[in-house]
């Protein structure tokens, strides 16, 4: 592994605007992260020529998972005591994981055909996730693009039977989905549960990013062509996801909607377009 | 092919959940044509176990090309005059295809590793177009979910080399991200555009799409808690891609933002929405 990021091996380079390109470990968790679908792809069944593509939950998690300080964190009174529950918007979230190198924890019914091929092996995959910042609008529709990120990451997949690590893996994913979610449920899961639900680790081989921001480019001639640069309009549309209200399920109790989701659709919110916004101004190169 | 759909192969059926699984024309070509970002894999150089993956722009096309009708089309003195380009905010966008099965056009810079692959072959790829439309909340972290929108599709690669339907797939990519923005900017592309931009045109060979939709469902039990039910806030929170004011950019001369991109951000903003929160009320079985 190289110091700040993961190696880069030919798999994982782009054969062009290698500018783009960036294999630093906190661009590609990060992406892994705020992806809500991640584009999971592996080897076909058989003769079948073409790769099977599942869109699945996941988040990054440790890359050696510590069962002593899981066993250790579980064991404090909130999160072992039925009745126990924080009941307000406390912030009881995992600790974040230190700098270096993750794994890939992939969510998913056990019935599921990833699950079923990872039995018992180490399956190859390749994690995409791509989100899209703008609409980048040139003069030319060659020169149109998109302000966007992507990370693809390269991996062993195999199913994990410890069920503490399970546990640890599904608070991780859940919590990644809506911050704070898993202690304000119904936790811990019950046996059966927990028997149907597959929890995947990937580890690591090789990842990379792609990141285009910035304004469209033009070439020469056609910025010093007045009547092109008058008459057409250039820019950036930005783009991000937007969540909004909270619509109450029907056998709903709970008056209000708690702070912690409300929270999190502002931040969400006031994050994507900040985001957005500010990768105009950026330089692509 | 079905007459309604596209084959229903071992590779595209969902080993569970078939009631969300669908294979209808309009559901697949609409996840290929409203998602901005779509995740094109094939398989790996020599012996690398790894799928290759990739992000790209692309959207659907004519199952057969009509070189005749699309010819007419252009020699409409609108489209070949030069200085004739449409200046206000007539409509102008290809005419849409008629049902039935269709292709899949991708486009990129044609040093980009897959166009290098797909040279003079015939390369099998697997297309995943996924959107969510929102974050379902249950009484328990089991039975959390996303509403999302997920089409997967199988086929043959191959490089466009007919200029004509390199062009008009060129347009239909175009219009597809921004609707009217090929007629309303610097068109036809150069010799040189053309020669460095690579579009392929994919055959499908069998596709399916995965629809959840609705609100949370959970176990008898859980919903007999009062105390659970009372404590714990269950619904789900919508999302969809928003889309900004525009940025102009350092070059821009065009003093107001045109009326068929802030209609584009209008009716997008107002769709995104409402196809997230119609889609809770729906049922999923």
């Amino acid at each position: 592994m190289a110091s700040d990021g993961y190696p880069s091996h030919p798999r994982a380079t782009g054969n062009r605007l290698k500018a783009r390109t960036k294999y630093d470990y906190d661009t590609v968790h990060h992406l892994i992260d705020t992806t809500p679908i991640l584009h999971v792809s592996f080897p076909p069944n058989g003769d079948d020529p073409f790769p099977a593509t599942l869109p699945m939950l996941g988040c990054t998690g440790p890359d050696t998972f510590d069962a002593a300080s899981e066993q250790a964190r579980l064991s404090e009174p909130d999160h072992s005591a039925p009745g126990s529950f924080p009941t307000g918007d406390e912030k009881k979230t995992l600790p974040s994981l230190p700098d270096g190198p993750r794994c890939i924890y992939l969510h998913g019914h056990s019935a599921s055909r990833l699950f079923q091929v990872s039995k018992g092996n180490k399956l190859p995959v390749t994690i995409a996730a791509s989100s899209m910042q703008g609409i980048v609008l040139a003069l030319t529709p060659f020169h149109n693009s998109c302000n966007y990120s992507s990370a693809i990451v390269h991996g062993y997949a195999s199913l994990l039977d410890d069920e503490i690590e399970r546990n640890y893996a599904l608070t991780r994913i859940t919590d990644n989905l809506l911050p704070e979610r898993w202690d304000n449920s119904r936790v811990p899961p019950t046996k059966a549960e927990l028997t149907t639900t597959g929890v995947i680790k990937v580890e690591i081989e090789s990842a990379s990013a792609k990141v285009r921001v910035g304004g469209p480019g033009d070439d020469r001639a056609d910025l010093k062509n007045e009547e092109l640069v008058g008459r057409v309009w250039t820019g950036v549309v930005p783009c991000w996801t937007q969540y909004g209200t909270p619509v109450p399920s029907s056998y709903n109790k709970v008056p209000t909607v708690p702070g912690y989701i409300s929270s999190f659709v502002k931040e969400e919110n006031d994050t994507g377009k900040a985001v957005s916004v500010d990768a105009i101004q950026k330089s692509s190169k």
